[in-house]
C-alpha cells in the first residue's frame, strides 16, 4: 500500500483565476496550459495500520496538523474512494520554490492524487483522476497530463463535468521553451485561493476578463493547432496582464509583482521590439516565465545572467504527466 | 498685446483617460481633479509685429517648430478669436518636471490660454478658457479653476459643451495634501495623447472602465461635501487602478510605472494597513501622487526620506486656478 509518483507542474497560456463553484473548485472558465519538464514533484503516498494519524513531509520537513489540512481532506476523499480506513505517511519534494507562484499545488496534488490512489489499490482513468486532483487544487487537474492540456471547466454543481485533457502530448512541440525565472523564494501574501475569490466578487474588470477569455482560448487552440509561435505569445501575454488587472483592480488591491518583475516585463517588451521573440506570462507570484524557441535559448540567457536579482533560471520544455514510478 | 499668467498643474481624483472625440479633445467621460498649488507653470505670450514667426522658450529652451507645432495651432485659435494677424513669442517655465506624468500641459495650456487671449485683448469668461484651453490639451481645462473641479465630458461634435467648472475653491478644504513624490525627470516614452487613443480602441477592459466611471465621480462627490477623507482616497485609489488596467491590456501594453513605482505603491497600501491614512493615485507616467491629510505629512515625509530613488518630494495644497500676472 505504497507507490511513488512524479508529476510536473503546467504553467495557464488562459489562465485559471476565480471559481463558480467554490464546493467542488469548478472554475469560471476553460484554461488552457503546458505541463514543464522542469519543474517536478515526486510524491511517496503509504497507507498502513502502523499510523496513528496522517503524517506530510514537504520538502524534508514535517508539517504542522495545521498545514496538513489541505493534505487530509484530500486523502478523505481517496479513503472514501478505496473504501479504506488506513492513515497516510506523505513524503512530497519539489525541484523548485513551492507556493510562490510557481505552481507547486498544481504537480502536488496531481502527484498526490496519482500516488494517493495507487497506494490505496484504486485505479482510475486519467479523466477521473484529473476530477480528483481538481479538488485538491483547481490547476492540479491539468498536471496530471503532459504536454498541451485544456481544463473544461465544468457545470455548477456537477463533480464530473469538470477535468482537463490532453490537446498534444510533450512531444508535439519540442523546440517550444518556458524559462522560468525565479526572483523571490518566499511564500506569496495572499493565496490564489482567496485572491481569485476577491477578485470575482469585487474586481470591476472581472467580466471583462470572463468576456472575451474563451475569443483567447480559441484563438490559442487554433494557433496551437498551427505551431504559429508569434500569435500563441501574444494570446498568452495579453491574456496574462488582463488576469492581472483583475488582481489589480480588486478590493483590496492584489499584487503580486514586485519591483523586479516589472523591470523584466519592460525588459522583455524591449528585447522583443529590438527583435528577440520572447513573450512572458505571469501567474500569482513574483515570478516570471518567458515564453520563447529553442533557437533563442542561449541567447536570452546571457542577456538575463546580467539580472542579479534572478536567483535561478530553469529552462523547462513541455513534460510528461503524472507517472508511477515504483520499481 | 503681452501678457504674463500663471497656472497650476491638477491632479485627477477620477481620471481622463480616452477622448469620443479626437478634432474637439471630447472625452469619454467627467472627470474631477484637484488643482495643486506646487505644480506651478509661467507663461508669457507677446503678439508683436516684430516677430516673423511663433517662438516658444519652453524652460529656457528655445523650441524647434517641429516641437512647436501644437502651441502654434494653439495661437491659431487665439488668433481667429481675436481677429488679429501676428506672430508670437512665447517664453514658459515649469517650476516642475515636463511631460513625465505630472500634467505640465494641463497648467501649461491653460497659462497659453489665458496668456494669449489678455493677450490679444480678449475678454473671454472662465467657461470660455476651459473650453479653449482644453483644445491644447483635455486636461487643460480644469487648470483654468482652483481647488476642486469637474470637467463635464460634452456631446461629440458640440465644441461648448466640455468645459470644466469649479465644485469648490482653494479654500474649502486646507487639510487636504498631495505629496508629489518625483521618481524620473525624463520624458515619457508613449505621450497620453496616444496612449489613451490605443485605450480606447484596443483595451478588453476599456469597457468596464467606462461603465464604473460616473459611480465613482458621484461618490467621491459626495465623499467631497462630506469632507470624508476615507472615501476619497479609496476611490481616487481604485480609479486610477482602474485606469492602469486599461492601459496594462492595451495592444501594445502600456506600462507608465517603473521598478520603483511598483515599490513605493506596494510600501503605500503597507503603511496604510499599519494605520497611516494614505492613499495614491498615478497618471500616465512613473511618478507617484499620495493624497493624505496635513495632520500625517511630516511623518510621511521622513518615512520617504529613507528611499534613495525618489528625486524630489513636492509637498502640495489645492491650489488657485489661473491668473494674470501683470503688474
Amino acid at each position: 500500500m505504497k507507490s511513488t509518483v512524479t508529476a510536473n507542474a503546467n504553467i495557464a497560456l488562459i489562465k485559471y483565476w476565480g471559481k463558480k463553484d467554490f464546493d467542488l473548485n469548478i472554475p469560471q472558465n476553460n484554461s488552457l496550459s503546458v505541463t514543464l519538464d522542469g519543474l517536478t514533484t515526486k510524491t511517496t503516498v503509504e497507507f498502513s495500520s502502523l499510523y496513528k494519524h496522517d503524517e506530510l513531509i514537504l520538502n524534508n520537513i514535517l508539517q504542522s496538523i495545521e498545514e496538513s489540512k489541505k493534505l487530509i481532506s484530500f486523502l478523505n476523499l481517496i479513503r472514501e474512494k478505496a473504501n479504506i480506513n488506513l492513515f497516510a505517511k506523505v513524503i512530497s519534494e519539489n525541484n523548485f520554490p513551492t507556493a510562490a507562484g510557481l505552481a507547486s499545488s498544481s504537480s502536488g496534488f496531481a502527484a498526490l492524487a496519482l500516488a494517493g490512489c495507487d497506494a490505496a489499490g484504486l485505479n482510475l482513468s486519467k479523466k477521473e483522476l484529473s476530477i480528483l486532483a481538481r479538488k485538491g487544487s483547481g490547476s492540479a487537474a491539468r498536471s496530471i497530463f503532459g504536454g498541451f492540456v485544456e481544463w473544461a471547466a465544468g457545470k455548477i454543481g456537477y463533480d464530473e463535468s469538470s477535468y482537463a485533457m490532453q490537446l498534444y502530448d510533450e512531444n508535439y512541440w519540442p523546440e517550444i521553451r518556458v524559462i522560468v525565472l525565479v526572483l523571490e523564494e518566499g511564500k506569496k501574501e495572499v493565496s490564489s485561493r482567496s485572491g481569485m475569490q476577491s477578485s470575482v466578487f469585487t474586481s470591476p474588470m472581472y467580466k471583462s476578463w470572463l468576456d472575451t477569455v474563451n475569443l483567447d482560448l480559441i484563438s490559442l487552440k487554433r494557433a496551437l493547432l498551427e505551431k504559429d509561435f508569434t500569435r500563441i505569445g501574444s494570446i498568452a501575454e495579453s491574456n496574462c496582464l488582463k488576469m492581472h488587472s483583475t488582481m489589480l483592480t480588486s478590493n483590496p488591491p492584489l499584487i503580486y509583482w514586485n519591483a523586479n518583475t516589472l523591470e523584466l516585463v519592460k525588459y522583455i517588451l524591449e528585447l522583443r521590439k529590438n527583435g528577440l521573440e520572447i513573450y512572458f506570462t505571469i501567474d500569482a507570484g513574483p515570478q516570471i516565465k518567458i515564453l520563447c524557441l529553442e533557437k533563442d535559448v542561449l541567447n536570452l540567457k546571457k542577456k538575463l545572467n546580467s539580472f542579479d536579482f534572478i536567483n535561478k533560471i530553469i529552462d523547462c520544455s513541455s513534460g510528461s504527466g503524472a507517472f508511477i514510478l515504483n520499481e
